[in-house]
């Protein structure tokens, strides 16, 4: 039995339903580094003495600049993150539209879901302005998030209760779960390289800096907020590059 | 203002919700015959020569059976087929993990959802046996129906009123949309080729003729049946030769 | 039989041999237009009504715009066009390492090759300056033409003269085609959307107006110039944003 | 300095030529086990406490077989495996059409190439009998391999002399380098996952015991010895599964 990742923002509710705000993002296995990036790009100008030559920081630093400036892309592609998400389900949606990673989720077919459900928390921005395509959030009236807590206890309250009761009138798991909220919690490996994570971060966070604006929804912007300080930290030159030529990854 | 594609066994519910049981998929748009696979395939044996070439149905059956074969693809990849399908969330969720398809979904972000959700109806097998895997499906208990049924309508209707009164109260509609069940129905335009079509028909069909037996959920399989349908219409030899060798996509 | 589409800068050369300097593309079908692209990006907005609608051209125009800007790529997948390739197989290489795209090329084991060979004509700059990644390409000297075109003569004849014969001498065509030069023609036929093919027009054009440079070989960059030649024609407005954000494929 | 990779089969020629029949596959990174395969799909059916658990080799096996059997993919797909390839262009021109791969190669464009070219070796069935698609290859007669090695040893040189003789008068690299035969040593980075090598193994394979027959050239079927070899090692349950349900991957 493992400890709650979910544990943070929990409100305890009826005897089971745990609300969740928290999403989090677990580095479980990975092969990538600045210098993976540098041996497979010397393939093009060293061939075979390639991956056993030895090279500066400088030298690396220099290249992985001309690399991302230029959108040579594929030296990025030679290495592997595995990470675990826990979010909920419509923050999975938004992540597994990207088509060059490996997922295996968790599956309601197979399994009886634990009740853990997303509602948010007072950093949330709850209320939008503007039209689609360009909303801006902007913090919500005093009550909102009260309001909102309470429409979630109530609607996932009688989600649960109704589930449980088909499963246990011997319902197929596959049908009973058509009735949970797309707030409930799902646990997802998903695999990526440098350069398919990169493509994700660029488009779900929203930065100034970003030479393509994008507008991703709160919640996935905080799975890509995990991702990315696990990148930064293990490919420190990529990242710095990407930072510098405008998130677009290469 | 079209008319309901999600009429069949609706039940009005309160005075908004929609229940219904029917999963459609309508071909929207395509580019795609028996005849453009064998052009594909001749450029390697004929060279520039191949696309203005006339050939007759007997050496397209033969050529198309030995690709199929020898799992010679890439010829069946030179065509195109746009769908557009309603179904459910958590059926969606089934199709849209076909990485080489291409998807563009309706999106609770920019629009207000409909109040249209999933039941199953009485064809649907309720029960489950065996264990996880090898899942049997068998028809359910008197009351089964009815059971799953009120369990449905009871949460449908509390969550697209909380819902519903999420929205009224000024809340974005990214968050309110978190107490929507995954039985809420959504659009999807979903594209492919020939190839990739037959990668899904071969998962997402339960057939007793296949080379490798699957066990999809049924109601991707209703999707699957719609799809198979207009493609053994435009592309009678390609699926011919998809049956006759395990409905393994090649 | 076709008339020669390599018929351009041929020069005669012992018997049989066909010297060519012009590298062609034609577009051999297609399912693809602007409003396609508004129909799939509307489904996010308007649901199941997307794909019946009717829209102007400025609002079209508008739509494409903000796609292409905010970097929302798939509403440009579901279209389709295939092209026939003709060039040297080192163009063709370039060409397949397009991932998205599919191809069939003629094969060298299937079918006996015909002796049709690059050489560079009087437009092509024959010179390098610079190091790599950063080259610049100037005008040859006076006789380099010639030299060039002297020294492909001598191996074009040398390896069409023993590939010939050692398929005379009852070798397999897999392997005699062993000495033949990468300058050989082949034909490819080539698929794509509009997506992956402003992808590949990004990477494989070299403009000053592009947001990240490029350095594409001169022969690639005549089959991206033919491609996009046809591109702009069918899809003008979402050519003219591709043009507009630098450029980059969203 | 490395010494060459490509030795063995040498036959020195002129001053710089060298011949070589050998293909080589060196794994030069990776992380690819059989127990990342349950973890994956654990996640299936044990949500967030997948990876942590501990399990048999005796579960193990049955559960790959299981997902082998199935069909069920995606769970080998969270691993990674880097080969160096040494290899003709035609051979790397075959390996470089499976596009879930990641590769770089060595450019002609930017490095001047070795004179290192492939030529048969005693062990090569040199004739072909049967049609396309339907070749079987028989021993040469008498002489085959003589004639053979003599056309490619006349043509090798005199395209590497003029290609020599190009680089020193001032031309560029890209276009000096169109004289080179297909024959010729090119170094190739190739990253795939387990289920991507899977997939090729199926194909590049000729194998009694296989579901679908397949005729790939000798040459890249080296290869994939060569990389089957490393793939049996590091994952023994995931490969006999392989082997036991057809060599088609899943």
């Amino acid at each position: 039995m493992i400890e709650p990742a979910v544990s943070a923002a929990e409100l305890e509710l009826d005897s089971e339903i745990v609300l969740c705000s928290k999403i989090t993002v677990e580095l479980v296995d990975h092969r990538a580094d600045d210098i993976g990036v540098v041996r497979a790009a010397r393939v093009s100008t060293a061939g075979e003495r390639a991956h056993r030559e030895e090279r500066g920081d400088g030298y690396a630093a220099g290249l992985i600049d001309y690399l991302m400036r230029s959108r040579h892309g594929s030296p990025f592609e030679h290495n592997y993150l595995t990470f675990l998400v826990h979010a909920p389900i419509f923050t999975v949606r938004h992540l597994m539209r990207h088509r060059i990673w490996s997922f295996n989720e968790e599956s309601a077919r197979y399994r009886e879901m634990n009740p853990v459900f997303y509602v948010p928390d007072t950093d949330r921005l709850l209320r939008q302005e503007g039209k689609p395509g360009h909303y801006d959030y902007v913090a919500g009236a005093p009550g909102d998030l009260e309001s909102v807590q309470s429409s979630a206890k109530l609607v996932y309250g009688a989600a649960y209760r109704e589930y449980t009761r088909m499963l246990d009138g011997g319902i197929a798991r596959e049908i009973a779960r058509m009735v949970l909220p797309v707030a409930t919690y799902s646990a997802v490996y998903a695999t990526c390289n440098a350069r398919a994570l990169m493509h994700f971060l660029g488009l779900r966070t929203k930065r100034a800096d970003a030479a393509y604006p994008s507008s991703p929804q709160r919640e996935i912007e905080l799975v890509a907020e995990g991702m990315e300080a696990e990148f930064a930290r293990l490919m420190p030159l990529t990242h710095a590059a990407f930072e510098k030529f405008g998130r677009v990854s290469p």
